[in-house]
C-alpha cells in the first residue's frame, strides 16, 4: 500500500471515532474520552487538523478538577446504557473539586499532555492560533503538574506515585501481580460492577475477574476517603513509583518548560523538576543487572523486579546517560524483547520469557503501538538510527498488514482488542508524516 | 446410582489403569508412577485388594535412592514415545544413589506414604501378611523421613522445605507466582523440553509455557549440582516451607510411630518429630488474621500471603488446637471457600476471590478430590460432623454426576484434566467404604 493511502485510512478512522468534542479511543469498546488516549490522538491530528487537535486537548482539560487532578476518563452522558461499561465513577463526579457539568473519574493516567500540546504548537500552520491555545492550556497544564508533584510525592523525592493499575495506563501488566495478589478480598468488599469489555472482545484477551475485583475495590477505597490523597495514601495497598509514569512526567515537565519559553514565562521551575525526576530515577529505579528501569512499590518499600518494556522508555525522556542507553539497547536486542529480530513483528510489551508472558492478553505481552512509538523516538534521540529505523518499519508493516488494531501478537502479528483503534491511527500518522524529521 | 454401583465403577477404573506393578494416575496423560498418587491409590485398594495395595507401595519404594530420597516419578521404560512427556529425568537416573535398574526423577512429592502403609495394615484381612509388608516397608519409610528431616531442614527448625513447585504436588498453584516471577530467564537458560500434556487436554486448563520454562530451569539447576542438597540450597531460587508438605510429614511421622509400635520398635523419635513440626507450624506458619496456615519463602525470608485451601489441611494432621480449628472452620464457611454453600459443588483449591483464581486451570481454583478428602477427615477429627458430612456428600455427588475426573469446576461441576483418574476413584472408594468409621 502506498503511504498516502495508509495515511488516508488512518484519517478516516479518526473521523469515524470523532464524537463531536473528543475522539473515542475505539468505536464500541471505548466510547468515552480517556486522558492519555486523547493526548496521543492529538499528536496525530497535529499533522493535518490543528482545529481538531486543539479541540481534543481543550475538551480533555475541561474535565480538570480544581485541585489540578486531570481525570483519566470523561464519561459521556449520552452513553449510559449497559454497553458503556463503567466502574470508576462512584462519587467522583460529585466531588466538590470536580467540574459541575461533567462526570469524571477520580484517577489519572500518564501525563503526556504537555508533550502533546507542544507537538500541536510545533506543527501548527496557524502559529497565532496555536499560541493562543498554549496560553489557555498553560495554566491548566501547570496545575496538573503541580497536583502531581504536590499530592503524589509525599516524601518530596522527585518521584510521583500512582495508586491504581489504571493510572499506569497498563491495567493488567504483570508488574502489578505481586501487589494485587496481596490484596485479600471477600465478596462484601467488592462493589458490584458490570464489565463492559467482555461483550466486544474475548475474555481470554482481557484481565481476569479477580483483577477487576481489585480495580473496583481500590476505586471504592478512594471514594470512601472522598478522594483525599492523604487519607488514600495512609490506607491504599497500591502505591507505586512507576517507571513509565515518571518518565512521561519528566518529558512533560521539559516540554512545559518549552511552552513557558514560547509564552515568555519562566521555564526554570519545570526544568528543575524534570532534572529532579531524572536524577531520582537513576538513583532509585535503575536496574544495573538487566540495564533497565524498574518501578518501586512504596507499600513494601522495594523494587518490583518485573521486566516490562516500559523500563526502556526513559530513553524517550532522555533520562539515562549514553552508557546506560547503550546497555539498554543491548538488552532490547536480546531475545527477550527481540528488537532487530526478524521473527518478531515489533517489540512486545513484556519480556517474552517473563513469567506470565502472553502474546494475546492485553498488557501482558502483545505489541502496543504507543509503547513502540515512544521507544522509536527514544532510540532516535540517542542516535541509534538503525534500530529506530527498523522499529519504524516494523510498526508500519504491522499496521499495514493487520489493520488498525488496539494491539498485536508479537509473533503471529494477529490483531486483538478494539478494531479502528484511534491511537494506533494517530501515531501511525505521526510516524509516516514525521519521517523526514 | 446405588453406592455399590459407584464402587464397582471406581474399581473398574483402577483395574483399567493397573500397569502390572503400579497404577497409572490417568490412562493417557499420566502413564508413569507418581509418588503421592501411588500412596493415595493404595488407600483405595486397601479396602478390597490387599495384594494390589502392598504391590503398589512396594513398587514405589523400590525407586528409593540410597540417601532416602523417594522420587516423585518412576519413568516406565516401555513408554518412551513422545507422548510420555517428560522433563525431570536429566541425569537423575544416572545418579550413583539412584537405583541401577530404574529411571527416576530427582524431586519428591508430599509424604503420604507412611499414612498409606498404616491404612493398608489397618484394613488388611490377612493380618500376618500386612505385618510382613510393614516390616519390609518400615526401614524404607524411616530412611525417607530421615532424608527429609536431615537434608531439607538445614536450620533444624522442625520444618522441611521443597525446592520445586512439583514437589508441592500442586505445580501451578498461585502460591508460587511471586517466586517464579522473580526468576528471570533468557532462552539459553531454559533446557529444551517437550510438553506431553497439551496433546490430551486444552492448553487453557494447564500451566503456562512461562511456568514450564521455570520448572525446566529448576530441574537443570539440580542436575548441574548433581542433586547435592547443600549445593542446591545455596543457589536455588525456590526454597519453600510448604504448609501442606509439612502437614503430611507431621501426619506421616505420627503414623510411622504407630507402625513402629505394631513392629515392636521405639515410636518416640517419630512422635517427637511430629510434635516439633506441629509446634513450628503454629509458631511460624499460622496466619492469625485469616485463620489459616501459610507457606514460608526461605529465599526472601517471608510468609507467602496467598490463601490456597492447603492452609486448612493441617486439620488432617491435628496441628491446630481446638480454638484455631474453630476459627479455621469459620473461614472455610466464608464465601471464599464456600463449605456448606449449596451453590458450590465442593471446596475449591483456592480462595474464589483470590487473585488469579480460575475455575478450570489445574491447581488455581478447581475442586480436587484429594484436597477435599483430607479436609473431610480433618473436620471429622475435630468433631465438625455436620460440615464433614456435607463435604462427604458433595464429593460423592460430584463424582456421581460428572464422572471420575482429575478435577472439577467448583461452580458448574464440569470435569477437567484426565478422565478415569485413579486417585479420584481410589479416594471415592475410601469415602464410600469407610462411611461407617
Amino acid at each position: 500500500m502506498a503511504q498516502d493511502a495508509l495515511i488516508r485510512l488512518a484519517k478516516t478512522i479518526l473521523d469515524f471515532n470523532w464524537a463531536g468534542g473528543y475522539t473515542r479511543p475505539g468505536p464500541r469498546l471505548y466510547p468515552h474520552q480517556w486522558s492519555w488516549d486523547s493526548a496521543l490522538i492529538a499528536i496525530g491530528y497535529a499533522h493535518y487538523d490543528q482545529d481538531r487537535a486543539t479541540k481534543e486537548l481543550g475538551h480533555l482539560l475541561e474535565s480538570q478538577w480544581e485541585n489540578g487532578l486531570l481525570p483519566h476518563e470523561f464519561h459521556d452522558p449520552h452513553l449510559t446504557g449497559e454497553s458503556s461499561g463503567g466502574l470508576g465513577f462512584w462519587n467522583a463526579g460529585s466531588d466538590p473539586r470536580a467540574p459541575d457539568d461533567r462526570q469524571t473519574s477520580g484517577e489519572i493516567q500518564p501525563p503526556v499532555h504537555a508533550t502533546a500540546a507542544l507537538h500541536v504548537y510545533r506543527h501548527a500552520e496557524d502559529e497565532a492560533g496555536a499560541r493562543a491555545f498554549l496560553k489557555e492550556a498553560f495554566p491548566k497544564l501547570r496545575a496538573w503538574h503541580d497536583y502531581l508533584h504536590r499530592e503524589r510525592d509525599a516524601e518530596d523525592e522527585g518521584l510521583v506515585y500512582i495508586r491504581h493499575p489504571w493510572e499506569s495506563g497498563m491495567d493488567n501488566s504483570p508488574m502489578w501481580d505481586q501487589i494485587l495478589q496481596r490484596i485479600q478480598l471477600e465478596p462484601g468488599q467488592v462493589p458490584s460492577y458490570q464489565r463492559g469489555d467482555l461483550q466486544f472482545v474475548p475474555a481470554e484477551d482481557r484481565p481476569l475477574d479477580t483483577e477487576y475485583d481489585r480495580y473496583a475495590y481500590l476505586v471504592k477505597l478512594f471514594a470512601e476517603r472522598a478522594y483525599d490523597e492523604e487519607r488514600i495514601r495512609q490506607d491504599c495497598p497500591f502505591l507505586v513509583q512507576d517507571a513509565l509514569f515518571n518518565t512521561l512526567l519528566c518529558r512533560s515537565d521539559r516540554d512545559l518548560a518549552e511552552i513557558a519559553c514560547v509564552l515568555g514565562e519562566d521555564p526554570s521551575p519545570f526544568e528543575d523538576r524534570a532534572g529532579r525526576i531524572a536524577g531520582a530515577m537513576n538513583r532509585k529505579l535503575w536496574d544495573v543487572e538487566r540495564a533497565t528501569y524498574l518501578s518501586f512499590d512504596l507499600v513494601e518499600d522495594r523494587l518490583l523486579k518485573v521486566y516490562t518494556t516500559t523500563g526502556f522508555l526513559p530513553l524517550f525522556a532522555g533520562v539515562p546517560d549514553e552508557e546506560k542507553a547503550r546497555r539498554m539497547v543491548e538488552a532490547l536486542e536480546s531475545p527477550s524483547y527481540g528488537l532487530g529480530d526478524e521473527s518478531v513483528k515489533a517489540v512486545p510489551s513484556y519480556d517474552r520469557y517473563g513469567y506470565g508472558f502472553s502474546p494475546d492478553r492485553y498488557w501482558r505481552g502483545p505489541v502496543w503501538i504507543n509503547v513502540d512509538w515512544m521507544l522509536m523516538q527514544g532510540l532516535e534521540r540517542y542516535g541509534f538510527k538503525e534500530q529506530a529505523g527498523h522499529l519504524r518499519r516494523t510498526i508500519v508493516d504491522l499496521v499495514e498488514s493487520e489493520g488498525f488494531h488496539e494491539y498485536f501478537d508479537p509473533v503471529s502479528g494477529r490483531g486483538h482488542g478494539s478494531g479502528f483503534f484511534s491511537w494506533t491511527a494517530a501515531l501511525l500518522i505521526d510516524v509516516l508524516m514525521d519521517e523526514g524529521r
